[in-house]
């Protein structure tokens, strides 16, 4: 096969079969084709898309270029969640012990933060000697023995995606839904799992600005995930402002310790359920996902989704003491209240320069060499629609530098608009998906 | 300027500004961008395009990249011309001399032949010692002496051109007319002419296959030459055919002499008046192309335009006895003669088809480092439309390899189509744009 007539085919918006896309994508990841000629096919690709037959050929090139876990060994049903990412949310540490707690394997290999997103992985390591990074015999010993596990990314799962996603960043060619289906879909194919549910974020702190776009990026995982006979459900929530109140790694942990011990009640709480139950529904323990939700509030009610949140933490060599008592954890050199500069309702948020905010007070990463600090982030207390008086204290930054701070600061007053008027609240599900 | 956040501009179909296009041209050009970034950008141009100002900036910072020539200093107006290239197009072998006879300059840089074209300059350097290497002061002073000069590409001259072709050739980007608009009019506007006399070829054996390309081309390129203050005619012209019967280096010079000569007319002689016409009216010397034809008739007629030849091949170090004495060059090894193996009317000649035989043969170059034969080509003695006895003659092959042969004739036997009922022979001339 000629790769430049393949990238043509592409260019003039025809299809590609089966075999074209596997010999692209295995002639890449064993760089037999060089970056230059790749990046001008993911540009044709991103402009002139591919149909639902095409991506679940990539999906299953990338998947393949890599280990697909088998968990046939481990007895119950396995089901694992993905979110696209936001500000503050943190929902996967509070669910993987809920759908635990109710019986139901939660595999969950998740990435790392990068921008004004937060990752699953950096939030466990903020955990003094928390280990994401179990190889697969460790993987399958913990998922069998506390029913969840949480690990970061390995190198023997989809390597084709890492090739591609690292060439993809710098040549414009992110914003794609074919691309991030593969992408997505090769990683979570891999886990092992029997069910997969899906948080596709929407909104100012969202990768899809638009609900439009989360919906069609939805559909576009839904049916990869079906031609892989995968069940499959898939939430459209709002991530116009942050998820909770709490960002930043281990200020996002303690959220989650307080949802898990129901001293916390919110659009965070209420998400981790809704997701739970849906999870819990696919995992055969419920009939429906309101069924399944009242089983994942059982589960925070009688304390055992926290019970096995510190046991997975523990099976893992986390330092369970902290989730104890968090109190103990050590604080933020500099910890400083940010006042409102103005009055009135809050209309919006713009969640991308929150995100930002965390990432410059140390909570996340410019580039994938930066260190994070696991005490930095937001304590955020305003949402879209509260009344607020000028001078009143809307958020809390955490850093070890001063500098930082004030640089947070601006950013965070920047980033919100205020109204006279009484302004509606987002709905936090926008649509659900099956 | 953030070089993913141009991509990207252009990616969702915005236009760039001259700054950006300047930026990414220059930066390009002194590798600080790399390889698969531009690549990136350049299938994002080839389909959504750029628009006039946009194709004139990227022209004006590809010209920009290397020296502009200055012939001020030479007396006369100067007017060059450029075809888009085809099979047993040699044209600017017999309007350099015609329009240099009328009293006209001509400074003319040409490329190399590359896949099924020919390039004037290997048609050139057929003539033994012909010197097509000149350096500026050298260019200079032929067309100060002669009248007219032709010389091959320089690294002076728009070296982002040479760049950037590279890798539009391995990254499926040559087909964009904003691109071919910037490589050829960088070059062209670098040569220091006032006006210029553009033959865009359709057909099959063009870089255009379809008429209504080759216009939309055509006119870019007028509009693009228009924002220099250049005043330019743009032929649309048959590429269904050979032009003319001989394909091959020697073998064009040697038709390029007969034509000048008078002794063969057909619509090599044809295109050849037409252009100079044209030449001879943008250069002041005729009230229209009509009456610069008849100028340009003459030269041929008193044997001026021979002469010139003559002098010009002289000049530039070629040994002219060839010119006078053409039976004394060289001939290949093997000269075969190939029949018609089916009867009727040509109905179509697969011409691209034609020129890889004439490729094969030794005539042209699959990768710029290849070596040619100058000897080498086809005779192709038919036309679409000609009456064709089965047994026929229909081309002469010539080459110093029998297998070579081979590979050409069945080439040259399935390239063309037969038909029962009289065809009508293409139109020679499409249209003339000003």
């Amino acid at each position: 096969m000629n790769t430049v007539e393949l990238i043509i085919k592409k260019r003039i918006g025809k299809s590609l079969s089966k075999e074209e896309i596997f010999f692209l994508i295995n002639s890449f990841t064993k760089r037999k084709i060089p970056d230059y000629q790749f990046a001008s096919l993911l540009m044709a690709i991103c402009i002139k898309g591919m149909n639902n037959k095409e991506t679940s050929y990539l999906t299953e090139a990338m998947l393949h270029s890599g280990k697909v876990i088998d968990l046939s060994a481990i007895e119950g049903t396995k089901i694992a969640k993905h979110s696209t990412g936001g500000v503050g949310d943190k929902t996967s540490l509070i669910l993987a012990p809920i759908v635990a707690a109710a019986g139901i394997n939660v595999p969950m290999i998740s990435g790392r933060g990068l921008g004004h997103t937060g990752g699953t992985v950096d939030k466990l390591e903020s955990i003094p000697r928390f280990r994401t990074n179990l190889n697969l015999h460790e993987y399958k010993n913990v998922l069998r023995n506390c029913g969840a596990v949480l690990i970061g990314q390995t190198k023997e799962i989809a390597p084709a995606d890492k090739l591609i996603y690292s060439l993809r960043d710098v040549t414009g060619t992110v914003g794609s839904i074919p691309l991030i289906t593969g992408s997505i879909m090769s990683k979570k194919l891999a886990e092992g799992s029997d069910g997969l549910v899906l948080d596709v974020k929407t909104g100012s702190g969202a990768f899809m600005k638009k609900t439009k776009d989360a919906i069609s990026l939805a559909n576009s995982l839904i049916k990869t995930a079906k031609t892989f006979n995968k069940n499959v459900i898939a939430f459209i929530t709002d991530m116009n402002q942050p998820l909770g109140s709490y960002i930043g790694n281990w200020l996002e942990v303690y959220e989650s310790v307080k949802v898990l011990q129901d001293e916390t009640r919110g659009d965070l709480y209420q998400l981790s359920l809704s997701l739970s139950g849906a999870m819990i529904f696919l995992g055969g323990k419920a009939s429906s996902i309101k069924a399944g939700i009242k089983i994942a509030k059982e589960q925070i009610d009688n304390g055992k989704a926290f019970e096995k949140f510190v046991e997975i933490v523990s099976h893992q060599g986390g330092d369970t003491k902290y989730l104890l008592n968090p109190d103990k954890y050590p604080k933020s050199k500099f910890i400083k209240k940010i006042k409102a500069n103005k009055g009135g309702y809050i209309k919006s948020i713009d969640n991308y320069q929150i995100g930002m905010a965390a990432l410059e007070l140390g909570a996340g990463r410019k580039t994938m060499t930066d260190k994070i600090d696991p005490k930095a982030g937001i304590i955020f207390n305003v949402k879209i629609g509260d009344k607020v008086k000028k001078g009143a204290v809307i958020a809390e930054v955490h850093s070890n530098s001063t500098v930082k701070i004030d640089i947070a600061k601006n950013m965070i007053l920047n980033s919100i608009k205020y109204s006279n008027k009484k302004v509606i609240k987002p709905k936090l599900i926008k649509r659900i998906i099956t």
